[in-house]
C-alpha cells in the first residue's frame, strides 16, 4: 500500500518511519524542503496511485484547513484525506462536506503516544464510515500497538467520533497527570522523611495506581528528583477545553477534569487578577496593611504559627 | 457595667473605643504598655468588681491559650472569660473544662466586621448557657450594630457554637469573595471595552448580587481600578481550612469554598510543585522541549493560533 | 415618552406597572391576548410615535430571535429595539447587524432584580452607544432603583456589554448561592444545638457576609426552616454555562463559579452514570459486593464507626 | 519463616494463600473460629517462634487498637507487630510508643491491589527502620508482585511513613477514577453514536491514558455496558479524606482529589441540603414556582430549548 502523508514534523516523521517498517510505502510532504519527499500537492498527488489516500498530520485549525483546501485542488473522485492532527470534532463534519461535491471522501483519526509511538505504535481512535476503515486498515494495523487490534484501535463511530474520543482522552489524561501532581506535592511537602522517588517507583507493580503515565513520572524524577529545572509552566493544546465545553453543552459535572485545566491556566500567570482582587477585598475590611495582624498588637512579641 | 478587655490591637482598640461610647466601662490590658490602662493581670482583675467579666481579644492558638492560663490565675469563683478572637472551636470545650473547677465560666463569641466594625457594630455570634448570654447582653447589644438586635447577634447555641458560626461565617466569606474576584478576572480579560469599574459600581443596588463585599469591591477598584498596586497573594486565617476540615468530618461537599481556599494556597507559592510534575510528565511524552510544537515542523511557518 | 414592550410575562408585566408609575407610556404586546395591548406587532408599531423603541423582554434564543424577526417587518428607519431579555451576549451584535439595512438601531440591556424589581428597582447593565444610551435614558431611570444613577445602571459598554455583564453577574450569583448553601448544609449537619436560622438572621448587619442574597436566605429558612419542602433541584438558565465557556476562552480560572454550576447539573440527576463508573470500578479491584467491607470478616462482629 | 497473620478476611486470606505459596510458615488468627488456626491470642503467641513477627490484617480504627492492645498482653520483648491495613498514619507513631515500654517493636505496612493481590501480588509501603526492614523482608519479597524490587515495594521512610504513603496512592487512586469516569459519563453523555466499551478498550495500548484501573474500567463495560446493575453510591475508606485533610494542613492545592472525594458525598445523599437552599434562594428572588419559567408567559407557548 501506498498512502500520501503531509506534516513531517516530529509526530509525523515518526509515523512515516513507523509505516515504512510494515511496508506502507509512504510519500511524505512538508513546507520544509529538507524533510519533504515532493516539492508541492501536485507533485504529491501525481506521486499516488488512484484512488488516493493522504494523510494530514499538521497542527488543528488554520493550518489543517489550509492544508485540505490544498489537497482538494489536486485530488480526485474517489480519493480519501485522513485527519490524524488534533482537530476539533465540529471540523470533521464540515470537511466532509467540504470535499463531498469533489467526490473527495474525509475520515478522521485521533492519534495517542507522543515521542513513544514511534517504538509502542500509536492508539487510534478512528471516525469514519466501515468502508473507509477497511481501506486504511493496513495502514491502522502499521501503525497501532502489536497485541490484539481492538486494544489499541477503535472504529469510533461516524465522522468526527476519533477527534471526540481523543478529546475526552485528553480531557481524562489532564486529570490523571493532576491527580499524580497533587499527591506528589503532598509527599514532596509532608517532610517526614519519606522516599517520594522510591515511592513512585514502587507503584509501579501491584499498586491500584499503576499507568504508563505512572511510569513516566518515575522516569521524571529519575532524572531531577525535586524537579529543579522544571518551571511549573504547563500549556494546554485545547482538547481539555474542548472536553469541558462539552461537557457544559451537555450538563455533565466535570470537577476534575476542569480543575486539571484550571490550575494549567493558573500556572501561566505571572499575575492573577482573580486573587488580587481578593487581596484588595480582604484590605479593604482588614485594615490598611494587607498582610498585618489582624488581632492583637501583641502578635509581634508573641509570634504564633499561623 | 465594667468589663476587663485583654487585647489591645487593632480590633481590641476598636471595640474598646465603641463599648466606652455605650456607656460600658472598659479596663483594658495589653502587653504593649503605651496602649494597656493595668500594668499586668493582677491589677486587670483588682480594677473590676466581682464577679468580673473578661472579654479576651487577641490572636488564636498560643497567645489566647496563654492569656486565658494568667487570667485563670487571677480570677475567682464566679468570673466569666469571653474569647472573642478568632479560636477554632474545639479549643472553647477544652478552656470551659479547664476553668470549670476554679468555679470560672467561659464562653465564645465570634465577632466579624474588621476595621468597619467601630463604626457600623460588629456582627456577634455567641456560644455559651443563657445565663452568660443574659450576663454580658449589654456588652454584646453595645458592640452589635444598631437595628433588631436579632439581626446582628445570635446566641448561636451552647460553647463553642460562637467560633462555629463564626468559622462557617468565614467559609462563606471566602467564597464570596472568590466569586467576585472570577468576575472581575473574566470582565478584566474579555477585552471588550467594558467599564469594569463601572459596572461593579451598577451592581450595588437593585441586582442580585449586592452585598456589601460588593461595596468594598467598589471602593477597591476606585482607589485602584487595575490593582496596580495589589499583590495577588492572599493569606488565610485558618477559618477557612478548619471548615474544609469540619466539612470532610461531616461527608459535606464544599466544592466553592474547597476552591476558594485552594485559591489562596497557590496564591502563595512561587513555584508550583504539582505544575512542575505535570510539566515534567508533559516533557515525557511529548519530547524534550516542554513547550515546543507537538505535532508538526510547519508550525513554525504557519503560525497557528493556540 | 411613549415606549413598546413585547413579552409580558412575570417581568415584562412587572417592568410595565414600573414605568407606568414614572410616567412612561407602555404599549405592551403579548402573544397571550389576555395581557396585551394590541392584538400584532403592526398594531404595536401603528401605536408608537416615530422613531419608536420597543423594549422586547421574551426568553432567549429562538423567541427573541423570532420576536426580533417580526418587528424587523414592522419598524423603520430610525426605529430602536432592546433587547431586555437573558439573550447570549453573542446574540447581540448578529441582531444589530441584522437590523443595520433597514436602519433600525438595536441595544442590550441585562436586567437584574428578579420578581422584587418591581418595588426595589431593577439593576441596568446597558450596551449600545451613547446617542442609544442617552436616548432611552428616561426609560432606564425608570426602571432603575432609587439613589445615584451609578450604583443601579451602567453604560457598560459597545453592543452585547450589557449582556457580557448580566452574564458575569449570573455566574457571581451562582457562586454565592453555593457559598451561603455550603455554609448552610455544614451548620445543618454539624449537630451541635446550632440555632441554623438565628445565625443567617444574625449575619444580616454587621457581618463580611451581609448581603442581600444573605436576607433571601433568611426569608427562606424563616418559611421553612429544614427546607422540609423544597426539592434540591436547581436548574441553570445558561448564562452560568456561558460565563464558563468565556473564562475557558479566555484561559481565565474559574473554579469557585464552576463548581457551582457542576452542582446544579448533579442536582438534576436521578443517577449519576460518573459516580456509577467509580462504584464499577472500586467493585473490579474490591471485591464482588459492591459496599462490603474490603478488609476483614471481624467487621461484622465489631462494628466499626466508616 | 513463620509469621502470625490476625484477620483471615478477604484481605488476610489471601495475603495468608500467597504467603504460603512462597514457603513462608502462617499461623493465623481471626474471631471467626471458622477459618482461624488458633483459638485466642495466647495460642497464637505460643505457635509462633521467638523473637515474633504478627502482621495485623483488620479495619482501621477501634478494631486494628483492640488487636494491638490484645497483641501487647501476650507477646515480649523483642517481637515485631505490622500493621497492615488501612490505618491513618498518624496511629503508627502512637502504636509504636505504646508497645515501646515492653520492648515490642512497631511497623506499618500500605498495601495495595485489592482482591488481585493474591494473583499478581501486593503494592507495598513500609514504614519502620532498616533493622525492621530487612527482618521482615522475605515477607514483604513473598507478597509484592514479580519483577525488581524496587518496583513493587519501597521502604518509604519512618514508622508511619507507609500508610502516609499508602494514604496517598488511594488520594491519587480517586482522582483517577474520577478522571475516567467523568470522561466515560460525558462519552455516554454525547449521543453520537459512539462506541464507548470499544473506546475504552482501545485506550489499552499505545495511549496516554493506559492503566490498569483502565483495564478493570474496560472488564466492568463488557461486564455491564450500561452500568444497568450499578448504583452511583461510592463509599469511601478514610484515605482520601486524610490525604485532604494533609494538603489543607500543608497549604496544598488538591482541587481533583478534594472533587473525587466530594463527588463521592454527593453520590450518598438522597437529598442535598445545599442544593435545597439554592432552589429555595432562586424561588425568593424568581417567584413562588421554583421550576417555572422566569422571563415571559409566552414561553408555554413557544416551548424553547433551555
Amino acid at each position: 500500500m501506498k498512502i500520501g502523508l503531509v506534516g513531517l514534523g516530529k509526530m509525523g516523521n515518526n509515523m512515516r518511519a513507523r509505516l515504512k517498517k510494515s511496508g506502507i510505502d509512504v510519500v511524505g510532504y512538508d513546507t520544509n524542503p529538507d524533510v519533504s519527499d515532493v516539492p508541492d500537492y501536485a507533485a504529491l498527488a501525481a506521486a499516488l496511485p488512484a484512488p488516493r489516500v493522504v494523510w494530514v498530520m499538521v497542527p488543528a485549525g488554520r493550518i489543517t484547513q489550509s492544508v485540505i483546501d490544498q489537497l482538494e485542488q489536486v485530488l480526485e473522485e474517489g480519493d480519501l484525506i485522513i485527519d490524524g492532527g488534533n482537530s476539533r470534532f465540529t471540523e470533521d463534519e464540515k470537511h466532509a462536506k467540504q470535499l463531498d461535491p469533489k467526490g473527495i471522501s474525509f475520515m478522521d483519526v485521533g492519534v495517542s503516544g507522543g515521542v513513544w509511538g514511534l517504538e509502542n505504535g500509536y492508539g487510534l481512535m478512528v471516525g469514519g464510515s466501515d468502508d473507509q476503515v477497511e481501506r486504511v486498515m493496513p495502514v491502522f494495523d502499521a501503525l497501532r500497538p502489536e497485541g490484539p487490534r481492538d486494544e489499541g484501535f477503535v472504529h469510533a463511530g461516524p465522522v468526527g467520533a476519533g477527534h471526540y474520543t481523543k478529546m475526552v482522552h485528553n480531557g481524562i489524561e489532564y486529570a490523571i497527570m493532576q491527580a499524580y501532581a497533587e499527591g506528589y506535592e503532598l509527599l514532596h511537602a509532608s517532610d517526614r522523611g519519606i522516599d517520594v522517588t522510591g515511592t513512585f517507583k514502587a507503584w509501579q507493580r501491584g499498586t491500584v495506581v499503576r499507568s504508563w503515565l505512572l511510569e513516566l513520572m518515575v522516569r521524571a524524577l529519575e532524572q531531577d528528583p525535586d524537579f529543579r529545572d522544571i518551571d511549573g509552566y504547563v500549556d494546554d493544546s485545547g482538547e481539555g477545553r474542548w472536553t469541558l465545553e462539552e461537557a457544559i453543552d451537555h450538563a455533565v459535572p466535570m470537577p476534575a477534569i476542569s480543575a486539571s485545566i484550571f490550575a494549567r491556566f493558573v500556572s501561566r500567570q505571572e499575575q492573577s487578577p482573580a486573587m488580587q482582587a481578593v487581596a484588595a477585598l480582604r484590605n479593604q475590611f482588614g485594615g490598611h496593611a494587607v498582610k498585618a495582624a489582624e488581632v492583637e498588637s501583641a502578635q509581634q512579641q508573641h509570634p504564633t504559627k499561623r
